[in-house]
């Protein structure tokens, strides 16, 4: 039987993680996968492709914890070199993989490339490691288990690109390291719009305190997600335990912003919602020139419910495809409730959709006035006879690019309460008949 | 005079980073602006809310250098320790910084949000420490320099919200970090579309040598960069140096394939190109679902060129708002080089615009068929008296999100092709009069 995993760390190895020249992705994404797993995580270290400080790293994360999980650094090239420094450590010699080599050399008769002789160096694996097969690239995976000075130690060695990374975690390392975990997390998100993180934090204070569950908030652009935690020896346990703090904070004050459990984001929600319900939607943007149409077609099969787009930028195009009235954009401004309650009637008309969604608005950095500075956004919501509108104001010390975020994730908000999913969000709107 | 830096940690702390909640984007950000420093960086370590853990790897790290960045950890709520800790390393008090309490008692009034007991923690500062007073937020930076056992220590602590560590770094801890370094690096982008990886690193083999100037490719979904960098000790010899490789490069037989210097991306050539040539824009998108608009108008100013877009996410779209003939839907398919053709050319013309800019494609994860996969996509330019089409053959294995974006970006080389200012790409077209 495998020895279980108390405590790891990820070391990622990488000079161009020093260099800031990529983002290291594959620390969130071993990270999430570990805690999944309930294996607590005390770091994440990233050095750069120097043996003398890798090796430092290595010694360092096992005086901490029993378990080490290495990213990066098994290419063909001289200064990938994480196999050999880990190997070091645990005193393994390196040994030829038979299955590997051959891998490696279909590998470049399929993709048509010349191979050169250092990719052999790839299959080259600790004796009596575990060899995790790469479907997907030219490095294998390796999993460690062996007694250092007394102590069993772990180590799993994954290569650096997430498109091998991915797969591989979920087809080999993820059963191998569920063998060696005591426990699950199960976590499950309360999704909340119209609040902020501060409100939340204060509402949630002696919550917060508890070990598990654990209740955490994380606000970004406009929404906030509390996440409950729970950690039982089994799945069903730790999911017992989360749902019941959810229900809890359900009918809690909290409850009223509360506009999904685990489903994600805004776009996700309201898709699904709509699915459920059998209605279609279109959108006209102004501000968000785009943003929130593609946000709604990143959700996969989201061709059921989307009709489509418009993105009238100028005013001559909120008239001639959304027939704004001139009078209107006159009188009242392209920035204005009117004429986001015009856009939103015109998309559905447009499309014959049963909901039609807008936005208009200053997202900056120039354009603003003292009645209508940067970060004004109006946004609308057309449904059955009516059209609701609701006037933001996005502190103007925000980017562009998160006013335009801010402003759609608000209208997935405002569309929620629309269909009558969000208690708190009904307020404050201007309401047309239209 | 300020005390030289010899080299740096980075230590970014949240819980959420080690349950892999959110991608670490700031220590790939901070890398690359102490890189361009030339101050070297050792370490990156990420670690939770637990001051006992954090405790630990600060001293770790002033064991290997005389310099820590850190990051988060700075806000309102009781998990929030990173000043609190850091002050304990050098041994300072906190103080109220009258300044910074008086930013977040007015950041919460024009926010016009309910300002919390908890957010004066964020104007309390280590004694004798710089402030860093933050424009964006409410959590000012700061920067200590202090003898720690006999040795001049720096700290520097930083919010961890990308929107206020940003603008924070480039207006006030570059030049503070700037005076305390021993150079600088300039850096220039050439900015090529058309081209792969690996043939670019073929035709620099030589170049990436040297080490000073470096030149090093960067490709990412659909094009690549190659960033020349120089170091030297002021900025005007190490801009020459760098400037006198890259037009180096632009006579090699690389600047076929060029279509910007430090133009950031080709949604920002393409726009500033058609503001010189006074030429307007309109787009239809089916696969790529409103990003194609969303990158245009994520260029400040893109209105005076940016006239409007088209989401037609279903055939009934496509016909109505764009005129593409139910002929053409039946005998060629939604997803062709002559749906697409109708596409631009209908686009443009419901807009009066010059150019006309459509993709047709299949993002996945589902759709693809034999003949056409998934990553099939079709990108079309009508300018003048032609449509100029090309299929993309994304490989399948990209996720939607990666699909979507190569085909946008292939679509922005393709229109700077078209309008002659890359001189490598209207190969392998197909192309109609209309």
């Amino acid at each position: 039987m495998a020895e279980k995993i108390r405590a790891a760390e990820i070391i990622c190895v990488g000079t161009e993680l020093l260099l800031g020249d990529i983002v290291n992705t594959n620390a969130a994404y071993i990270s999430g996968k570990l805690a999944k797993l309930g294996i607590p995580v005390y770091r994440e270290t990233s050095v750069g492709d120097n043996p003398e400080r890798l090796k430092a790293a290595i010694a360092d994360a096992y005086s901490r914890v029993d378990t080490v999980i290495f990213c990066g650094g098994l290419g063909p090239t001289d200064d990938d070199l994480t196999k050999e420094t880990v190997s070091e450590y645990f005193g393994l010699g390196l040994e030829l993989n038979a299955e590997a080599e051959e891998r490696i050399v279909k590998f470049f008769e399929t993709v048509c490339r010349h191979m050169t002789v250092n990719n052999i160096k790839q299959a080259m694996i600790p004796s009596g490691a575990t060899v995790f097969q790469n479907d997907f690239g030219t490095a294998p995976g390796i999993g460690i288990e062996r007694t250092v000075g007394g102590e069993i130690k772990q180590a799993v060695l994954l290569p650096g690109p997430p498109s091998e990374l991915h797969p591989l975690w979920e087809s080999k390392v993820e059963p191998y390291l569920a063998e060696r975990s005591n426990g699950i997390i199960v976590s499950h998100n309360i999704h909340l719009i119209g609040i902020g993180e501060s409100a939340v934090g204060e509402m949630m204070k002696e919550r917060m305190k508890s070990d598990n569950p654990t209740v955490a908030p994380y606000c970004n652009e406009g929404e906030c997600r509390l996440r409950v935690s729970a950690f039982a020896p089994d799945y069903a346990k730790a999911d017992e335990m989360s749902r019941a703090v959810v229900d809890e904070i359900k009918s809690t004050e909290l409850g009223d912003y509360i506009y999904g459990i685990d489903c994600e984001n805004g776009e996700k929600a309201l898709v699904a919602e709509l699915r459920a319900e059998k209605l279609t939607l279109a959108v006209a943007e102004s501000c968000t020139g785009g943003l929130l149409a593609k946000r709604i077609t990143d959700v996969p099969g989201c061709s059921d419910v989307f009709l489509g787009g418009f993105v009238t930028y100028c005013n001559d195009a909120k008239m001639k495809l959304l027939g704004v009235s001139a009078d209107t954009l006159d009188k009242f401004d392209a920035v204005s409730a009117e004429t986001a309650a015009e856009m939103a009637a015109g998309a559905r008309r447009a499309l014959g959709a049963d909901m039609g969604l807008s936005t208009t608005g200053i997202a900056g950095p120039g354009g603003g006035t003292a009645e209508k500075p940067v970060g004004t956004v109006f946004v609308a919501v057309s449904y059955k006879d009516k059209v609701y509108v609701r006037r933001l104001r996005i502190s103007p010390t925000k980017t562009r690019e998160q006013i335009r975020s801010i402003a759609a994730t608000s209208l997935f908000g405002l569309s929620m309460a629309v269909l009558g999913k969000l208690r708190a969000s009904l307020q404050d709107l201007t309401v047309f008949n239209m």
